[in-house]
């Protein structure tokens, strides 16, 4: 931590900062500058609140040196982490897609659906059960049936599930039918959620808050990886802005700049972001080409009739291109993704 | 609702989403402008999601008329939402001030804070015993045995108790305690919480999400007030932007905008947007000449030692600033906020 | 400035960082904390590009110390700067109030809203001649003959004028009948504009651009002032965010914040951020609150005929609360603002 | 336009804005709803302000149907507009390189990036001979001896040149020496700029402002097209948000947005939103990805000695990649990119 002092402090007012850190057990170095003077604080005090600083007299500004997250950062561990699960890998070479719709709806429904995923290489299945809608008015989700529903059309495919869970009571539920839990941006800094999840044993897709900066991401992260679950997957989804014509502004620029700072596997999630279906392609491609270790993506065999968010739902040939595209980029950018021959889907 | 159709569009278009709506229950009146058509729908569908119409073929854009929150709006209930509780009436022509610690640390800790409030002219204490904390490494409150130390202080000085409740597993336990519930910023879109705070009998303060547009910050509101409890309070806190130095943007041009719209009261909290003390009067006078019904401010008796949030607490000398400026900037906007007479004040 | 190396930054890594910084002329102090070095570098090099340091290897990041700017600050000069022009004076204890059209539309009504600005105790006459317009098809104003007509009412009632300046080539035009510049937000940094007007004699409002930071607001008034002049006034006036219903979102929170960073005087617009006039007079009195200078507001005897702007024109008794509410709410935070006796107002 | 009336709004409110309307020109059909009416108003009022109907009693808001930009639609222009310029096309299949330095240094120094430039398929020269920056005191630019040095280098290897336009009094000179002109993110809104640039012969490359809309964006593009320049390339650089660590987040979903609204080109600077060069590679990637149709960025041959911006300078190396990367990901898209054979590059 290094404290900057204002410039003309008084030398009482310099020697008291110094002394409440050294009081709150920091080794302080002092280095007088042309205008002003800096103290050099030494000792690693993860949880201080350094503003208690930044209000004794004569003290300009608090900069902080040490990252508030430890487990989730590179320093901490230094490769990346590859996150594997019943024959999928998550965060290594391999691109992976994840699709579904956003509720489940129905047993045909979901089983079309899973179909469809399979047939075009994705690997997990992904659909709501339990809904954060906007408004109380709109359709929450089957529940329990929706999670049955999902296991079985995913077993029927082979593949994986992943949902949301949305109240730490629901942790344990959910458990019996997902492979992945999904925790929705609103839900990002829902602490009680964070660490009952990081009590489970089941990887955990973190989404990013509308307006969560990068570090406080990777501290929700944090709160997951030190109730010791490890598997944490971040997923970009998109910020709140100005900008207009779409819902939220995918920031991609964060990709390289999550993946500098911490080991975590990164997705994004381009169909809230975009909001309508046409325009969740080129994020797509856009989200592969900046780094991303795979996509989230929301279709619809009948996306006229979804109860929700039909709008952003890939048609099942968009769904295809998709695939197709992940293939061709994916190789661009030193990545692999494998469709499966059509031939070979069908039901177990 | 209106439907408005790109310039040129094909008339089977215009008269495919013609059919659509009046499939939806709507009756349609079409008007054809200079340029383009566009289609009035007439009906109330609350909960229809209007991004399915945006994608039909020739549709250029949905504009929705109707507002998505019903109770939370002036238009279902014109006059002010007054909330009266233990003597303090909250919406009407009396300020209401909350204040407190940001946690209840120790007996010592909140009786001689709940004190210090009372001799101002606060009426309701604040302090948190369950405590979101961006960092799992930092302090995360008492518990239950900070939830008995805030009753029983403010019991001893005639004061009632606003706190936190983070999950919806904690309700049950926080009712026993509080008198007005607090949902925090980051859980504004929980709404397994606001559910359950929406079946119980308390008041609630809702506090508005960093990201939150005023609309969502409304429907929130109307998740609690559609479970049948219709005592809630608007919080603004200050919301995310680019904008340096402070932590968070108040945002004082939405009360009157709230006003409007709703009938339910807003306050204002000005410490967690100033971040630290010294910025804190300025808003919190400026909120209540923008026409906040109150604030809820945090303060400690010693802030140093403070456990969390010390440097935006207000020093009990600031707090008399406080309490003598509500009084003064409240008689020029027509408020009334009446200090008592110092020597009253002692424990029950 | 401080260098703060990677934890496990290598030896010859941080030798090398430190030679760079010699070499660029800094004295180099080093800390070796417990997990990652710090190198303090003294030396004051307003200018240098800290990005060049940021990209060496084992680099992880820099922070400044001194800021960018230097005549703007407190630490330059710690007196508040008082502009002292025509019997007014801006940043002392009286409040200023600057008023008038959006832009100059005729004699009459230039005539009569300066009557109406002078009754209500304001000292500076607003109105466009040079407009910005979103629009290019939008009224672009009066040119000449628009500054001609507002000297003329302003010399009619003792008033002094503001204008907007839009470009270097009309400074010197202006200039004839401006006693004070304005630069409108959208050029707070056109560095053109900003240097010739720092080249005049004459006051400069400089508005805070709708996406500036504070230390880029001080940046750009820092242009004007090493130009030689020192004569500057911010104007806050909202910043873009995402929040609805108001135009922009005004920032109160930041006059605490430059008041203390800079002796400049603020004043508020609350005007433009409001959009529309029944929520100008909320924030006009919360910027007052909070420790604003003064006032600069539209204002329109006819404001449904306005050519522009005219919904955000406060309406004749609407200026008049507002000059009482200076009055008290000023005195409630130790300003002063007088409103003349009624009869004294009449043309010279 | 569409008037919403309020909810409950009297007979005579709704008739007097009706008879509002006809006064203004529209012809008015009026629509009862359920809750609450709405007046269709008939008429092309380009430059009217609609917020002088939002104010009449008993209107609760306007939709404007119309957009306010014509000339900039792809309503009037249903195809992409194609700029041709000395055997570049942009707009077309072709992906348009547009690479140097921040600023113009030396004669030897653009020389040498002219050549890298050439070298890897790029085809326009850019290079700052008056450079916006932030700060006074640093370095500004060579003025005249900058654009023809940066004439010259581009001439001896067969390039275009682009270069910034900073004041409407420039634009005389630097149309002496430029091929495109920039406006800068900054002065997007200094419209008599962009006047000036409209009335002259050559394409000008406009990028958005920081705060920019998407509509406010267009419209400054049809204050060029209004004078009569149809030659605009349009540039997505990054928008302030409160995102960390990138200095501007780049809006990449504004691509397919404007793409579909407007017929003009659309390129991507990731140089100034990345800050860093190791990230602008992957924002480079996922520009051409989501469908830019070229890119412009910064390289420099010794970038540790650049006057500016010298970190976010590409290497020689670097920018031998993303020309191989523009090919490859350019061909998963169907753009086509073609890097000349090196041996081909030599001065003329």
């Amino acid at each position: 931590m290094v404290i900057v002092m204002e410039v003309g402090a008084a030398e009482e007012q310099i020697a008291a900062a110094s002394n409440k850190l050294i009081e709150l057990g920091f080794q302080v170095h002092r280095i007088d500058g042309v205008n002003q003077s800096i103290l050099g604080a030494i000792g690693d005090k993860r949880g201080l609140n350094a503003r208690q600083l930044e209000i004794l007299p004569g003290v300009r500004e608090i900069v902080e040196i040490t990252k508030p997250y430890k487990l989730a950062s590179r320093e901490f561990k230094p490769d990346d982490t590859v996150i594997r699960l019943g024959g999928v890998s998550l965060g290594g070479r391999e691109l992976v897609l994840m699709a579904g719709p956003c509720s489940v709806e129905s047993e045909e429904q979901i089983e079309t659906i899973a179909q469809l995923v399979a047939a075009q290489g994705g690997k997990i299945l992904r659909g709501g059960a339990f809904k954060p809608r906007t408004s109380p008015y709109s359709f929450q989700g089957l529940g329990e049936d929706g999670l049955k529903l999902l296991r079985q059309a995913a077993d029927a495919y082979g593949l994986l599930t992943i949902t949301e869970v949305m109240d730490s009571s629901q942790v344990e539920l959910v458990a019996q039918y997902a492979d992945i839990f999904q925790i929705g941006a609103r839900n990002m800094q829902n602490y009680s959620l964070l660490r009952a999840v990081g009590r489970s044993e089941r990887p955990v897709l973190l989404k990013r808050g509308l307006a969560a900066t990068i570090d406080e991401w990777l501290m929700a992260a944090e709160y997951i990886l030190s109730e010791g679950n490890y598997q944490v997957i971040l997923c970009e989804r998109g910020i709140r802005t100005f900008s207009d014509y779409n819902r939220f502004t995918l920031d991609l620029g964060a990709i390289p700049v999550v993946k500098r700072l911490s080991h975590l596997p990164v997705i994004v999630d381009p169909s809230h972001a975009a909001g309508l279906r046409e325009r969740v392609l080129p994020l797509a491609r856009a989200a592969i080409a900046a780094g991303a270790d795979g996509l989230i993506v929301e279709t619809h065999n009948r996306p006229d009739e979804a109860l929700s968010d039909g709008p952003q739902a890939l048609l099942p040939e968009q769904l295809a291109q998709l695939s197709s595209e992940l293939a061709t980029i994916g190789r661009a950018v030193g990545r692999v993704f494998e469709a499966p021959v059509l031939s070979d889907v069908s039901p177990n």
